[in-house]
């Protein structure tokens, strides 16, 4: 190991803002201020490296000690105090800081030095027994707590049990000798519990204290947050011992949190809060309603109450400089701690503040004007999944709730209305005008009617990926699905969770975008989107080389989608179009049919619905490709489900009861996922994919006539067999030439396939010779490359990410190794028989940024995705240009 | 084109019997026959290649017709005929004859050469109008149906016509006016269908014939026979013109057919029937009963009548001696066709005898003995597939029997038994002594008790690879699946097909190794398993790299695959265990269970069972590998269906019923086979996979103390993700070690995987950082790879295979392109990983000649079967050596 310890101090730093691995985030912000000349309390860093030496062989590297006791004694040149002195004695404070940031997951001490004797000099030194008592019993139990392995519930026992004996009820109700006797109280506690003593000697209350941070990397909660973030267990964190100051020793002090921006809004106006005389921990408690920092801040925000501004001016116009002096170095918003200290301003750590997408935008947008960053830099500041945010309605944050569950967010957005478990409900209660949301088990496509007429949907069981979350996503509409503690009765029209019992008619609301279910109607806010979001977009689309596309089925999706800058629709699914109430029996027809005769007499009902379908995507995506696939589900899911609806069929279309239970029990699959669907129906039925294909063209040629520009594009679903695209592309191609030809119109058409069985991919150099382009389909080819039906992984996949043998649900993002592996396999072999052969990707990992990003990098011409995604896609296409740029000059 | 057409006759050919590609096999043997002496009518054959130029052109290449010409004079001069001649008319025969034999499927015309005038000359020639008219209609019918496209039916019409007309039974009643007559009207009707002549040319006759034959290779049947036979269609046929000889030109005359060897024991016995004053195709329609050939063959069938050998004894002797010239020059058994014309012998064809099981291998094995073949050949004589048949019951082939329906032949065997529905009732039927077969839609692990009690399983639904076909298989049990024209009603315990109903209690034979449902109870045979077959066997053994295993589940099964030569067992389901009626309860409270103690106590329960299960297959396998499988299916699979079987295992239980329903819900599936098992059952409860560890190794240990040499390999089934074997291997050894230390025995034991995701093969690499051993479960791969649902492809594969898009069930012929990759695939990477990986096949595969050929060209290790197959394997392993081999000679 070079180097164990880096110090800072005295206006220079031995490490610098680029350390971050070896110095944690916290210790690379220090340093650099430092060296900035902000004003730092000095101490010194020991490097990630010896964490990770510690993690291995359980013991220090070499000399470390020697480094440390030299490292302190420059902090007490610096500071002219002593550690472990009996006069001016150094304070000292020890906090882990990992090169990713982990929020509280790991452990800090404060005021090490102290002890019994060093207390009494504090005293006399401050004059401020009620400080130097409070200090010491913190000191006390912190250790105890963190290095001695106490419960902390221990000492909040005792601070307890002495209110109640004072009478008091507030901290600050109690005196000095109180606290004297709280600390006496808890050093017992720790021997009655330990069987040993809190240690007398500084020296050991430090390296106590470091070996119980370096050991804290491997505890529980810091192992559980990593594997939650992907964070590699082998970074191991850096340690941060530094000078305690105290914004507590009286009326010339206190302690602050500030951004330099507006992180709700992104306005650019100095925004935070501050208390007198307090620890930096005392405003994170809220015992104490802190104060507004700035003057502007204050008026904004309409809080009266006297800003540090008006309150310490000099020192506000310090922290103002300070303020500018990091945002024009580090060249981002802001997010600071400061503490005053006897009217001295020191900054105890400064890291890239966390922000909403809006003010993500603003800041990006605005910093760019000011000439901070370049569009580059300002597109890498925007989360892509946080796009999504700026889509769709929230509940206002300010609103109290009644979290009655907590599902998967499945689609984001917030939804309010009442309770009903069935479509029919649904649509009875909206048409009498009332929200509602729609609860169920699970949906199936029987439900996409009153899915589409509910304000959201509540299902107890799927992933993220199934069938409800899919289609609300496909909708736009919030969604939360496997909320498993959920037990709905259909019959008695209700659903209880954890003793509560909800009834049809109820309201509840949905925050699709964390999962929860509220109970009641809970006022909701519109996010504005800023003026810079498409300033913002913009730019990304001048960087990205992926082309987006929407997955789209009607008009007004695919209006939404160009709205939101889709370039085409990737996927067109032509049977949710048959859902309808007013289609569903034309296509039952069809399905029940005994010959071809009946089938195509009951085709022909449905082709003129069909071509006006079409035609409304053409027209919708006008000079855009519009990929149409053929019909692709299971025809049982058209049949009805329940006794009921049964025999409403059997009296509707005049036959027995018997015989659709026939046909039903005729259709019925044991693993409908890998059935009689797709092209396997097309090729079963030609008649079917004959008038689609007729659909498609006539809609083409109406179109085109209205001087729509046209660019169809025949999707085969589900081939495994280049045998399967040839049966089908005989019939497509007979119907389109007959119509075109018939009207004397010339449409430039492709016929391609759905790649989403492993033997596709395998074979794609065969299915070349005849697809003109590919389409992943990555849901299904997830499905059967990994053995995970998408309906019932909820069952497993959660202990699967517990035990770590899955990072991610593949349903969410691309499993590389595995999937990944097939659809570079099948673009290679593809492109190879075919140069031009256009391959994409439609399933549900088009919209996921990680995805995104292994797409562009494996060379795929485009990313398909439900229209609320594509801005996000868009900007995750951009970023991923921008990471490998990067990862090109490393 | 290098040369067009082959002559033959007067003692030299200008083809011999290696060049059938060029002359078709029946054109090369005629040339073969005739270089070394053997008297074959001589003539010429138009080379395959002409074929190939007319199907690709629809013309000749230039010349033919000259060469034709030029071919037919060297006849004329052999045979001192002329033809077309008013005196001595030569007459020809013109046959089709491709590589591949395809009989019955091409077409033949005789006598061309006549017309009105020169049938004059006949009848004055041989005296003999009967004849003569007799021949001239058969060409005038012969020449309408096959060149001039007329329905064959019309020709018939009219003979029957003129036998009424008569009054007369029988063809032979016909005088030599009514053949006259009979032709003249044939001639009228040709006029009147078609509006042309029969041509009266004799040269116009032979051109139409020869066109005529070189189009009906793309005739539908020709096209389906080939589809079928796997057989390329730009092979070609080649076309014989051959002088024509009679056998039914008076006393002296006669035809037969001659097996130089029994076709069904293999006896080396001549054998064949023969006719007097006949033509070949009087031998074959069965009109009147031909009599043996040979003095041995008609003492050892018990047949009273005069032999060929007594009638003719010098024709006999010429053609004995034809006999042993002919398997001498070719090696190998002989199918003859012979014609005696004015008591000369002519032979018209030869080639390998068609030849039941045991008559190959006997054949195959006296032969070598013999010196005319050696081992490798013999092994080649024999095709793998047939060795089933030595191992079952066969219906007798002399009984008459009633087929009332067809479905696919999933396990061969012939079986009789009382009709049941349901496996309560087999069991019940089969105590009271009854045999009974067993009719279900499908089957479900629920029936296995029933299927197991009875002697044959026949199902309306599934494929040759659904749950009744595998375990039937597995059981050595005849076995008819997807019989689809059954419609069967459990309620009224009856099935109808074809308009007949048959009920419970009725009598069905089922024919397992061809699908046929036969009525009532039909007399079997037990095929005998001559002495040769063992010894034969043996040389299978010495030649093949391949080790072949079984699949077996208990002691019997696991002994009959010792029986059968299987080299450990490569698949041991330990869920077939628990299907027994005294085990299922503790299985079900296992999964009936909320707590994992309430499940530890089930699983004590079950333990004890399973390590007596385990302690049986390391018995009967001593010395040998035994894989087990840790458990694999859904759990719903082990529970009740039906609410009378509900209500009964809940009062059985102690537990409601809607507990049970609850339960049932919660475990169902969308797509089972996608879902909740393999070891995801065992990393969401480990403590099944810690007892059924624990059964393993104490069966190990106690077996070992017995002195048995035990070889435990566990399967982690179902794994995807090298995690999964992690976390599973972890408890596997853990128990292990505790077991053997406890007894303080050393046992070496392995842990591998069961590949059957293809994530699990593109991740082969990494997965064999854990598994120390692979074993393909190709069936499982071939659904995820295909998306084929084994359960429910029976809707879609026929169509498939029809069309052309398959050209095999996928599940009964690996699909190599495919599927077959990803076999390989995994196979490097996981041996790069591990060179000493041992990778075998478990899958259905493992029992298919084509499929073993597969394995071993990879470089599998094993393959493992159902112990029925296991013969199968042995060979097809052995053949794969033999092909490769010659394939490195080529």
């Amino acid at each position: 190991m070079e180097k164990m310890i880096y110090s800072f101090g005295g206006g220079k730093a031995e490490g610098n803002i680029k350390m971050k691995k070896k110095l944690g985030g916290k210790g690379a912000g220090l340093a650099e201020m430092t060296n900035i000349g902000v004003p730092v309390p000095p101490g010194f860093t020991i490097s990630s490296e010896v964490c990770i030496h510690y993690d291995k062989n359980k013991s220090y590297p070499e000399g470390l000690e020697d480094e440390i006791r030299k490292s302190v004694e420059k902090l007490e040149e610096i500071m002219g105090e002593k550690f472990g002195g009996a006069k001016s004695p150094l304070l000292l404070s020890v906090r882990s800081g990992a090169a990713i940031s982990m929020p509280g997951m790991m452990d800090t001490i404060l005021n090490l030095g102290l002890n019994d004797k060093i207390v009494e000099s504090l005293i006399s030194e401050t004059n401020n027994p009620r400080f130097a008592y409070d200090s010491y019993r913190r000191l006390i139990q912190m250790y105890g707590d963190v290095v001695m392995g106490m419960e902390h519930d221990n000492f909040e026992g005792i601070i307890q049990a002495t209110k109640e004996r004072k009478g008091v009820k507030n901290d600050s109700d109690l005196k000095w000798s109180d606290w004297k006797d709280i600390g006496e109280q808890s050093k017992k506690i720790i021997r009655d519990k330990t069987n040993e003593e809190f240690p007398q000697d500084p020296w050991k209350q430090l390296m106590g204290a470091i070996s119980a941070v370096f050991e804290s990397w491997d505890n529980k909660r810091a192992k559980e947050y990593r594997r939650i973030h992907s964070i590699p267990d082998d970074l191991g964190t850096a340690v941060n011992v530094q000078a305690m100051v105290f914004g507590n020793k009286g009326e010339n002090c206190g302690t602050g949190v500030a951004f330099t921006r507006n992180p709700a809004t992104g306005e650019n106006v100095f925004y935070g809060e501050y208390l007198m005389d307090a620890q930096g921990e005392d405003v994170v408690a809220g015992i104490r309603t802190p104060g507004p920092i700035s003057e502007k801040q204050a008026k904004e925000s309409e809080v009266d109450m006297v800003t540090l501004e008006k309150r310490m001016p000099e020192r506000y116009k310090q922290l103002e400089e300070v303020r500018h002096k990091l945002e024009s170095h580090l060249k981002d918003m802001q997010d600071l701690e400061f503490t005053i200290e006897n009217n001295k301003l020191w900054i105890l750590q400064t890291r890239a503040g966390k922000r909403t997408a809006v003010a993500a935008i603003k800041v990006a947008v605005e910093m760019q004007k000011e000439g901070l960053i370049n569009k580059e830099e300002a597109l890498l500041r925007v989360t892509p999944d946080n796009i999504d945010q700026l889509l769709h309605p929230m509940i206002d944050p300010s609103a109290t709730v009644e979290v009655i569950a907590k599902g998967l967010p499945a689609s984001p957005g917030a939804a309010s209305g009442k309770v009903v478990f069935n479509s029919d409900d649904a649509i009875l209660e909206a048409e009498s005008g009332n929200s509602v949301v729609l609860v169920r088990r699970v949906t199936s496509p029987e439900d996409v009617g009153g899915m589409h007429i509910s304000e959201g949907i509540l299902t107890s069981r799927g992933g993220m990926t199934s069938h409800a979350a899919v289609v609300a996503r496909g909708m736009g509409k919030p969604c939360i699905v496997g909320c498993e503690s959920l037990s709905v009765d259909y019959k008695k029209k209700q659903f209880t969770v954890g003793g509560k019992t909800v009834k049809e008619g109820d309201f509840i609301t949905l925050d699709g975008t964390t999962g929860r279910v509220i109970l009641g109607d809970v006022p909701r806010i519109e996010p504005k989107i800023a003026g810079e979001f498409e300033e913002f977009m913009g730019w990304a689309d001048e960087i990205r080389r992926l082309g987006v596309r929407a997955n789209a089925d009607t008009y007004q999706d695919a209006k939404k989608a160009r709205d939101f800058g889709a370039e085409g629709i990737g996927l067109a699914r032509t049977e949710h179009m048959f859902f309808a109430e007013d289609r569903i029996p034309a296509m039952r027809e069809m399905i029940l049919s005994d010959t071809k005769e009946e089938r195509e007499g009951a085709l022909e009902k449905i082709l003129p619905m069909q071509r006006s379908d079409f035609e409304g995507l053409f027209r919708a995506m006008d000079g855009y490709p519009v990929i149409i696939r053929l019909l692709d589900p299971p025809l049982h899911e058209f049949l009805p489900e329940g006794e009921e609806a049964i025999k409403e069929l059997a009296t509707s279309m005049g036959i027995s009861v018997d015989k659709i239970h026939e046909k039903i029990k005729g259709l019925h699959e044991i693993n409908p996922m890998l059935g009689l669907r797709g092209c396997r129906l097309g090729i079963l039925f030609p008649e079917v994919t004959e008038m689609q294909s007729r659909a498609i063209f006539e809609a083409a040629v109406e179109m085109a006539k209205e001087g729509v520009k046209v660019i169809p594009k025949v999707m085969i679903p589900l081939a495994g067999y280049k045998g399967e695209v040839v049966v089908q592309k005989e019939i497509i191609q007979r119907v389109a030439e007959e119509v075109l030809s018939n009207a004397g119109v010339d449409i430039k058409y492709q016929i391609g396939t759905m790649i989403e069985l492993p033997r596709a991919a395998l074979t794609a150099g065969e299915i070349a010779e005849e697809a003109e382009f590919f389409s992943y389909g990555t849901n299904d080819l997830t499905q059967t490359t990994l053995g995970f039906s998408r309906d019932d992984v909820g069952k497993y996949i959660p202990d699967y990410i517990e035990k770590g043998i899955l990072t991610a649900d593949p349903f969410q993002t691309l499993d590389q190794d595995g999937v990944g592996e097939l659809v570079e396999m099948g673009l290679k072999r593809g492109k190879q028989t075919r140069p031009d052969l256009e391959v994409g990707i439609c399933g549900e990992h088009g919209g996921d940024p990680a995805s995104i990003e292994f797409c562009h990098r494996i060379g795929l011409d485009y990313v398909s995705c439900s229209p609320f995604r594509v801005p996000v896609a868009r900007l995750a296409a951009a970023q991923a240009v921008l990471e490998e740029k990067d990862r090109g000059m490393e």
